[in-house]
C-alpha cells in the first residue's frame, strides 16, 4: 500500500454550456471515479448557449470558459467538459494548475486500450470538426470512422433510452463495417450511458468526463504543472475595452 | 476591356480588436486596393481586447467576431483582419458570404508566388500557433520558419520605424540563412509597411490584408458563398442564457 | 467608393492544350468577371495534345506552357487553364508576373467557402494524379473524394448537356453519401456549366477558370510579384540543343 | 469527498532490463504516486539486457516482456517502465488490463501542460528511434527537438549528479535555443531526478513513470480495458518450438 | 554485355518462424531469380511460433531474427522473409552487410510499377499494423486498401489452391471497387502463388520474397553497406543476464 | 547456384539531357555492375538543355523523355539518369516494362542502409524541389538536411577534382553537425565520385545510378512490369498538333 497523498485534490469542472441538469450528471460521474481525497467542484460557466452544436456556439462558449478559469482560479486542476475542448488553450494562459479537455483525454486513452476505434457524434455538421481534432491528436490513421447519430446534444444521457440504443447500433456497425476495436462518444451529455454501450458493444467506450477528470488527477498528482513560459505564459498586459483584462492567477 | 461589374461590391472589414486606429489605417490599405466599385466598411467589433496577444485574447475577440458578422448581414463578403482569423469558422455559419482571415489569405497568396516562405510575428509566445496555422494551411514544408520580433502589436506600424527597421532586419535573415524566396508579416498592424519591407529585402511580402480584401473580391465575383450545407450549415435553434442566439442571416 | 487602379490589368490566358475552341469559351468566362478596367488575351501554345488526359499529354503540354510564357512576355499576370497546372513552376522561372494555375485556385477558393469538397474529374486514370494535387495543397482531410465522369475532356462544356447531367448527378451523390458541402470541377472544359451545376446541386461549385482570373489579378494589384530568388529564381544560362534555351523576361 | 474506489488497484511494473537497482527505483516512484489504496509490483523480466540502448536490446526486451505479462497476469494494469515502450502492442494482446508504456504516457502528458516540448535521451544512437516515437505520437509539430547526453542509461539517476548536472544544463539550451516550453527525459532511469531538472530549469519535466502508472490507474478506474477484438485480440492458437506458445489471460 | 561480377553473392535468408517447409518454399523462390553467380542459404532460428499472426509472435521472432544474424555472420547481404519485417533494425545493428525485409521491399517496389495499390494479408487482426507499415513507407496516399482474407499464414502456398482463388477474388475487388493498379501479397507464404495471382487478376503482383532479393544482391552490388554510425550502429557492450551479449560482426 | 536467368537483360538508359560525355560516363557505372547477361544501351533524347538546373530544363526535358521511351520501345526495363526524375510518370505510360528513376531509386535504396541521410546537390535553387521529392518519397522525417554545393551540374564528376573535395567536406558536415549516417549524392554527373565520396566521410553514399539500374533489373526480374490499369495505363488516343501523338508500345 502507497502513502496517502500529501493533500486533498480539487477539481474544477467548467461545463462550457449553462445546462446546469448536464452540469449535475458530469458532476456525479467525475466524483464516482475520483480517488479517496479528491473532490470536484462546478467551475459556473455565467452565460452563453445551453448546448454547443454550432462554432458560433464554441466560440462563445470559449470565451466563458476562458472568463470562468480566470475568476474561479483555487483549483488544482481544470476539466473542460465539453468534446469540442472550447477555450482550452486559453485556459491554459490563465493558470497554472493543469487543466485538461474531455475530447483530448478521451482520445489519448482510447489510443492506449484499442489500435483503431471510431467516433460517435450528436450532428453530422460536428463531422469535419471531429476529423481535425482526431488529426490534431495525431490519430488519424488509428480512426475507423466518425459518425453521427442525428440526434442534438440537448437529447443525450440517461434520460434519452432512445438515443442510448441509437449508439449501440451506430457502435455495433463501426466495429463490423469500419473495423472499429473502441469506441469514442464524443459528447459530455453521453458520460451517464457509457458504460452501458460498452458493454451491448462489447468493446472499450469512453466519452472522456470519467477518463479527462482522472487524467487531470494523475497530471497533479505526478507534480506537472502547465509551463508558465512559450505559448502557455500569462496573458500579456493588454487594456480591454467592456470588459475586464485577463491576469494569470 | 471586360464589362463592369453587374453592381457595386461591399466588404466588411472587421477589426477583431478595439483599437480603432489600426482599424483605419487597415480600411486606407483595402479602399487602395479594391477594383472600381468597390468598397469597404468597418464592422464594429463591440469590446474586448485592444490587441490580441494571447490565446485568451483571441477567444474573447472570436467570440466578439461572430456577434460582428452576427449583428451586421449586409455585406457581400467580410474580411476578418487579424492574423490568427479568429472566429473565422463561427463566422462563416452565420452569413452566406464568403468571409476571408488575412492569416489564411496571405499563406494562400505567398506559396502562389515563392516556393519557401518565413513568417515573421510579433511576440515569441506566438510562434507555437503560426506553426500550427501554416501546417493547418498545409504548407508546413514551404516554411522555412517563423521569427518572433519581441515587439508587441501596439507598436507595429508606419508610426513606429524601428520596428519596420527590426522586420527588415530579420526578413533579411530569414532569406540568408534560412532560404527563404519570401515573407509573411503575420500581423494585421503591419498592413501599411509591407511594400517597404518587400523593397528593402528584395522578395515579395504580404500580411494579407491588401490580398486578403481583394481574396473576398474574388471569391464573391466568381459566384462562390459559404456553404450553407454541413459544417458551415446555420447554426442550430440553441437557447442562450444572459445573451441573444445566433441566427444566420 | 476606392480609386481606380492605377492602369489596366492584362492577364495572359494560357490553354495549355491546343482547342482553339476551349481557349475561345475561357477567355469568355474570364472576360465577364475581370475588374472594369482588366483585359484577357490568349497566350498561345504552339503545338501538343488537342485536349490532356494523361501525363505524357501534360508533359509535352508542360514545356510548351513554358516556351509560351517565355515568348510572350508583357503581361502583368498569367493564368494556366487546365486543371492539373501543367508547367507551374516553371513559368515561374520564366516571369515576374504572378502565375497562377485554374487547379490550385480552384483548391484555395473551395477551402475558404466549404469544409468538405468533393473533385469531379473527366477519366477514372485522373484520380491518383487529383490525389496527389490534394495532398500537395495540404487539403487531404477536407476532402470527400475523388469522382471519374468516365467522359474524356473533349466532350465537356455547354455543347454537352448529357455530361453537365452526369455531372449533377455524381455532385449529388457526393454530397449525399460522402458528406460534401462543395464541389470542384477539375476540368477547365467544365469552366462554362459551373454555375449550372452549382445551382442544381445546391453546393458552391468551382471549376478555377473564374476564380483562377481573379486571383491573378488579385495577387497582382495586392503588389506581389513571383520571387527573383530562390526556388523560382530566372533559369540558369545553360545552352540547349535543337531549340532555343530559356531567359527570364 | 467521493467514495473510495470499489477495491485496491494493483499495477505490475515490468521493467524490460535486468537491472534490478532500477527496478527498485522505479517502485519507489511509483508507490509514492498512487492514490491510496494502489500498490505496486514488480512483474520480472527473467533475462536480456541489464540496459537498453540499441534496437537489438530493445528486440530481446521486447520479447522478455510479453513473456513476463503472459506469466503474470493477476494485475489490474500493466506499467512498461523503459521509454522505448518495448513489447507495448505485444503485451496488449497478453491481457484484458490496460498496459501502457512510459514513453507514450509521457508524450501524452507533456501535450497537456506544455505546446513545445524537447526530448532530452542518453545516447545520440536514440535520436532517430525518438523522432518517429514522437511522430508515431502524432506530436511532430510540437516537439522543439532531441537532445543526447552521451551518457549511457547505466549512468543515469540520482548517484550520477554529473549527469543530472548536464541534464539540467541540456534543458536549459532547449529552452532558450530552441524555445521548448516543457522537458520530456527519455530514460526510466532518470526517474528519481525529474523534480530536480524542473526546478533547475523551470519547466514542466516527465519522464513518464509517475505519470505513466497514474496513466494506467486513470484508465482502470474509468472502466477502460485492453480492447479483445481487433488488433489486441488475444493471439492466434500458434505452435511454438522450444518454447510455450502464448495464450492471453 | 557486361563483366561478370568480381565474386559470388551469398545471400542470408531469414525465415522469421520455424516452419521449414515455407523455408523451402521460399529459398526456392530465391535461388529462381538471383542472377548467375548468386547462392541463397538459409539462416536457421533456433525457436520460436511456427507462424506469425500476432504481435506477440512477432516479438519472440524479432528477437530470434537478431540472434540469428548476430550468429551467422557470413553472408554478404540478409533478407528477412516474414512480411512485418520483425527485427530489421535490430538485425542492421549487428552486421555491415545490407538487410533488407520483404515487407519493405514489396512496398518499394511496387510503388514503381503501379500507381495505387491493395494489401492483401491474411486475417484481419493484422489490417492495422499494415496499414502503420503504408504509412511508415511514406504511401498512405497510394494505399487503396488492405484486404484481409480471413485465412492464417499456415494455409497459404501453391498446396491451398482455395487460398489461391480467394486471393484472386479479393485482388478483382480491390482493382473493381477501390481503384487498385497492383496488389501486394503481404505473406512470405504467398510467394508461390504470386505469379498465378498476377496473371488472374491482370495487374502487378508481388510478396516480397523474390523482389526483397533481387534488392538485396542490388544494394550489396552497388557497394552500399549498412551504415556504421548513428542509428545503426553496433551496439553498445551491455551486460546480459541469461544469455549472451550482442557484438556486431 | 542458381540457375542463369532464362535470358538476357537489356536497360535502355536515358540522359535526359543532351551533354553526351555524362551519357557515357552513366553508361560506364552501369555496365559495371549489371548482373552478367545483362546490358545497357542509351535511349536518346533529341534535344532540349545540356544539363537541368531549372524546372524550366526540367520541363523540357520531361517531354523529350517520354518521347525518347515512345520512340525507342524495344527494352527490358528503363532508368531516367537525372535526379529529378523528369517525365518518370510519362514514360510509365508508354511502356510496360519497369521505368526507373535515378532520384526515386537512390531514396529507396539509402532508406534500406540508414535511418537518417543527408543530400547534397549542386545549386541552392535545387533544394526546395528536393525536399518535396523526399516528402514525395515519405521520408522527411529521415532526411537529415539538403546541402547545396554552389556548383553547376556541368562542373560535376571526376574531371572536377575541387568539386569532389567539397562534396566530401559538406558530406562530413552533415554527419558531424546534422546527425546524417549515409549520404545521397543528387546528380547523376555525380555518379563517377561516390565510392570516393563514401571513403573519405566514411558512410554509406550513393546517387541512384548504380542502384537504379540494378533496380529496374530486380523488378524485371522478378517478374514485375508497369500496370497497364489506373493511372499508368497507355495515353488515350488523342489527336496532337504539330506532332506526333503518343501510343503505347
Amino acid at each position: 500500500m502507497t502513502d496517502a497523498p500529501p493533500r486533498a485534490f480539487r477539481l474544477g469542472l467548467i461545463n462550457p454550456n449553462t445546462d446546469t441538469a448536464h452540469t449535475a450528471a458530469m458532476l456525479e460521474v467525475v466524483a464516482g471515479v475520483l480517488p479517496a481525497g479528491g473532490a470536484v467542484d462546478a467551475v459556473a460557466v455565467a452565460r452563453g448557449p445551453r448546448s454547443i452544436e454550432s462554432r458560433a456556439d464554441a466560440a462563445v462558449a470559449a470565451a466563458e470558459v476562458a472568463r470562468a478559469v480566470h475568476d474561479d482560479p483555487g483549483h488544482d486542476a481544470y476539466l473542460i467538459a465539453c468534446f469540442g475542448d472550447p477555450g482550452l488553450d486559453a485556459a491554459r494562459e490563465l493558470t497554472g494548475a493543469p487543466v485538461v479537455g474531455i475530447g483530448a483525454a478521451a482520445f489519448a486513452a482510447v489510443a492506449m486500450v484499442a489500435r483503431r476505434f471510431a467516433v460517435i457524434t450528436t450532428l453530422a455538421r460536428g463531422i469535419a470538426e471531429l476529423e481535425e481534432a482526431v488529426e490534431a491528436a495525431g490519430l488519424r490513421r488509428r480512426c475507423a470512422g466518425v459518425l453521427a447519430l442525428g440526434i442534438p446534444v440537448a437529447a443525450q444521457g440517461a434520460a434519452y433510452p432512445d438515443t442510448t440504443e441509437r449508439i449501440i447500433e451506430l457502435g455495433r456497425r463501426a466495429c463490423e463495417e469500419l473495423g472499429a476495436d473502441a469506441l469514442v462518444l464524443a459528447c459530455g451529455g453521453m458520460s451517464g450511458v457509457t458504460e452501458r454501450v460498452a458493454q451491448a458493444v462489447g468493446v472499450p467506450a469512453t466519452n472522456g468526463v470519467a477518463v479527462g477528470a482522472l487524467t487531470a488527477h494523475a497530471l497533479w498528482r505526478a507534480g506537472l504543472r502547465t509551463s508558465a513560459g512559450g505559448a502557455y505564459a500569462p496573458p500579456e498586459p493588454i487594456p480591454y475595452d467592456g470588459m475586464p483584462s485577463f491576469t494569470r492567477s
